[in-house]
């Protein structure tokens, strides 16, 4: 990966937080942080905290019934002070906002990207992303933090004998990260004070063999050219395969 | 306080987790537990936990305008699997449930009971708790966890000049707890095992200076006597007590 | 009862109708209010005058099915001009308020208090308590009226031979009443001039044997003490108490 | 009017309540029924019983500010128990139903035509409508009942000196009626049991001077003639001036 | 007709298109205007314009299974620009206005009057009107417009074997058009420059046969008296018929 | 583009409609649909057919107010009968859903990607695209339809002296096409019986100078590799130019 470095002139780039362009920031995947969940992760990256819970249980929606399919499905949701500003609650509201369906939306595609539905059976996994602070990357690092809790949810499903196999059930792993264009450069994991400079500003889920499960760039402010396009997927997979590192680690333990 | 033992045959008694009848869980107040709020509180009682963040904003609702006067104001809501089995989302579902409401409006009044609100002046402390994980006493440790985010954003608020005296504004220190009638005997802090099968079931919360600001008590399974009034009471000081002094060593901390 | 009157000095207290403060306000209960429900009653204390009519029905919730229990639920509104400036209606703003929910599980919980559901098997009693006109005391008087509301519906379940006994299913009477504490006197039935100078303010349900089902003390504007908490409860078992002899006497006439 | 009688054939004819086809049911309208609103009336046509309430306010809606104008509105309702089965309440199921607010419209439509907006002045009289017991025609009870409501408010609005004249401003009389055709006879001022009979059914508003504000004929069961229709305009008309008597009585009285 | 233009003068009255009184604005009925509904009507009254489509499917709403009845229901909507100024979407404000409620079951109504439930069977014709360009007379031209849509669904259905006979479902023709006065003339289907202006406004639905399913006349701003009334009548029957000539046109083509 | 063709195998692909793998469906642009709006676009690709009117208004949403910048939003919907079955409406669901908000919020993004809110001043266009049939593609023959309407809106502004020059305002052209992979090849211009069988399915928006606004490619079926990317963004580029052309070519008439 040097080359994109080069590529950057990363040397001449000095982000907020010290980083280089195609650095991540420091990831912690704490699993088993609640006792109710079946899967229960805290997932941090950066000043980002995400609390990503899988619950497991037999039986799909109406519309699923005797497929034989299984089906995963996510929402996503910020805490009211998750933000600097106090963000009113949807409830309150009495509706859940354009973003937030998109984001819940776009959760729920990644993780059914990778599973199985056949292995899995006749059963649902709810995964439940909530930002407890919210530091850029929100999306994104509950795409990371739901694989794991996934993971966790699966493999309870199978000890009591749920489903016959988590290992079957899941067919790939799954992690996502973000990616921008700031002053001219591509740059990796933004936070917050990047995001919201950021002309152009690319998610994309990645799995562990490499291939592209969700790619969504949009480019209001400024668009972007076929090179920065290939620059973004360059550091986004570099991204990708330190975060499913850092899955891998946390699975391990026990 | 060994006379309510006594009254209550507190040896016979065996509580699922070993406690005595009139000892608490433990509590644990954590400040600063997360960066964007002026206050931010984790409380765990037990294995209920409730993040409680305190919101200090200038400005009153329109009602309240040009009346020289502060609001407070609270809102409670539970992650979906804060619970055994997993909650809808009130967002979702498009309305705030009457459990929620009620709980809310609790939290406010107990707050307001304890602000000069001329003190306070035209701002507005929003405070909002949420639940990361259900064991019984949720709105209670709600309460008790709001004091400690809504002093420190008071105190914030005085380090930048928005108020002239946090002191000033704060009149009284305000805790509550749960107590509840089973088998026949008063106890003090319910978790969940032992509120499910509670006949009688009472909140209280109550000021530094011993007084009450609310007592809510339900029985709906089976009525309780005066006499029983009076044994919940004597617990339920005996329990604020304690609480305050938790809150007043968290505080104490820097 | 004259010792409560020494120690509050009534003597001294004059009330803005002439009562006593341990008077309540004229009570009448009139039953057949309307000929469509089951059980229907006008129930007016002073000024407040709410409609409480009971619908007896076949049938549970499909939570409660095949429990061989029945169930009892109750719903509070105002119409727009019980009040002296009209309130918008909630089916217009699209959703109940959290003060309206707050009362309408209040009154449930109260009635389910005085139900034996095994009695009354999987049948369903739905209170609904409609304020006509506010003048304080709203929600006790829902309590107080929905009580023999039912109590006809029960009766009129038993003629149709949908229950086996009426008799069986109504384990106790029950009643409610509010008192509150007004510069410094503990007072009975507080009005809405009384009840918006209340710095404390507590609602109280009883049985017919005197045990309570509820008591909701609030006390946002000053706490209050033991002693005072004392002076209320003989207060409000005093109004219970004559309460309670009202709902008699309306349901021996026929 | 015998003409109308000869050409039903009303001698051959037993309506369920022992009327003759073109006899109202006896009227009832009960002025001051509650204490807090400017207008507040009963009115009891057979067993239906709506309870029509004035409210009279300064100033009027947004977008109809300094146009010198005042405006009129209403709101019907039906409580959970006016009818046989309950009705769930809009409030609760979050939205007013079609039915309702095709009524509230009707009712706000026929009580504008008879106000001279100019004399009103920027004030708003709103008119609820809450029928108590239902037994047909209850739309057309709530128009007859909220003239009266309406004249009492605007003359307390003159003696408060609001406006300069109630009278400048009801510039008519307005009252309604229900007729419609069962087993081939036109019929006057249906009660519920003939309602859902009726094959076609119509609602007509009517003012002093006899002419038309609203005309609402349906006949989703079976297509009326324009004979048809000029038998049951007869009908009406006869109704009407009857029902204006009853109006002018209530008014006189004081 | 001639009687009638002598009645109004029409030779005095010059209408802002140059129509005569008795004039319809020229009518346009597109069949197959979408390939997937089994009925798809463009309708063109003048400038108005409304995509009809009528869904045809088997079954019907749950409170009307096992009747061997079918059912008819019908949904009117306004795109955000058929308006001169722009409508906000009621899905967007969460909630259907009242005039949006009060149409579509008008719609309903008379579509419903000219079916046999019977030989319709336990299916269900689903009406859509959506009003791509509103220049007056939505209402009734989506009346108009629906019934040709219906026709060609329940020929798709018996064609596919759904219903026995379509012609023994259709009852009878069903057209509606809206009349009004100006200036004191009664005129023949308003567009909105006329229908703004009106003092009276009535729709008038009317059969092939020349009966009435639906008269809604209206006068808030100015009374009618039974001469105007009739007058009215006899230029919707006029125009009924000529709408019903062009349904029979539209229909005989294929 | 004739190495795509090579690449994919083209020869051997037959779609259900005959086309090439790199051939658009034929496009339709109607200017001056409707006669209300100042932008008014029917665009036609294939049997997708999608009414887009752009709103011009003075004014700004209150956040944005005092900025000297103008905005720019969108809202899409779809007919009920626009999809083979029925969809229920939003409107009457009283809310909106994902998917419909997912693309608003996309088409209301490209369209900003290509205005200079400078230029526009404190004024708003509104974007509104209603589906009338719906076979693929919805969302990007939106965004490719919503330009025309727009460029016409702002021109019709700049003639009626609301802004000094459309040309100032529209900094670019913009377009979007659908793409994706179905049995290993990809291909352009997805109808819905190739879009419900793509494993991969990508929505690209272009500028006129080739630069990306939004690629949002998801791949819940199986993932892509990035040679796959590479192929799907050549079609994407070759449809959009094509286009463009057509965009230019409806804006050469008048």
């Amino acid at each position: 990966m040097a080359e994109i470095k080069d590529l950057l002139n990363a040397d001449t780039v000095i982000r907020p937080d010290g980083r280089a362009v195609d650095e991540l920031r420091p990831v912690k995947i704490t699993r088993h942080f609640t006792d109710a969940p079946e899967g229960s992760v805290l997932i941090e990256c950066g000043n980002t905290r995400v609390m990503c819970t899988a619950t497991f249980a037999p039986g799909v929606p109406r519309w699923r019934k005797d497929s034989g399919l299984g089906w995963v499905t996510a929402e996503y949701a910020m805490l009211p002070r998750a933000t600097s500003e106090r963000t009113p609650r949807e409830s309150v509201k009495g509706k859940v906002g354009g973003r937030t369906q998109e984001i819940s939306r776009l959760v729920g595609r990644c993780l059914r990207g990778v599973v199985d539905m056949k292995a899995l059976g006749e059963n649902q996994v709810q995964l439940d992303c909530d930002v407890l602070q919210a530091d850029g990357g929100t999306r994104t690092a509950s795409v990371t933090g739901a694989y794991v809790a996934m993971v966790d949810a699966l493999n309870w499903a199978e000890r009591h004998k749920h489903i016959r196999s988590a290992a079957r059930v899941i067919k790939n792993q799954i992690s996502a990260v973000s990616v921008g264009v700031i002053d001219g450069t591509p740059r990796l994991d933004l936070p917050y004070v990047e995001d919201s400079q950021a002309m152009t500003d690319m998610n994309v889920a990645m799995t562990g063999s490499g291939e592209f499960i969700e790619i969504q760039g949009t480019a209001e402010h400024r668009p972007f050219t076929r090179e920065e396009l290939n620059a973004l997927l360059d550091l986004a997979t570099k991204g990708n395969r330190e975060l499913q590192a850092a899955q891998k680690a946390a699975l391990a333990e026990d």
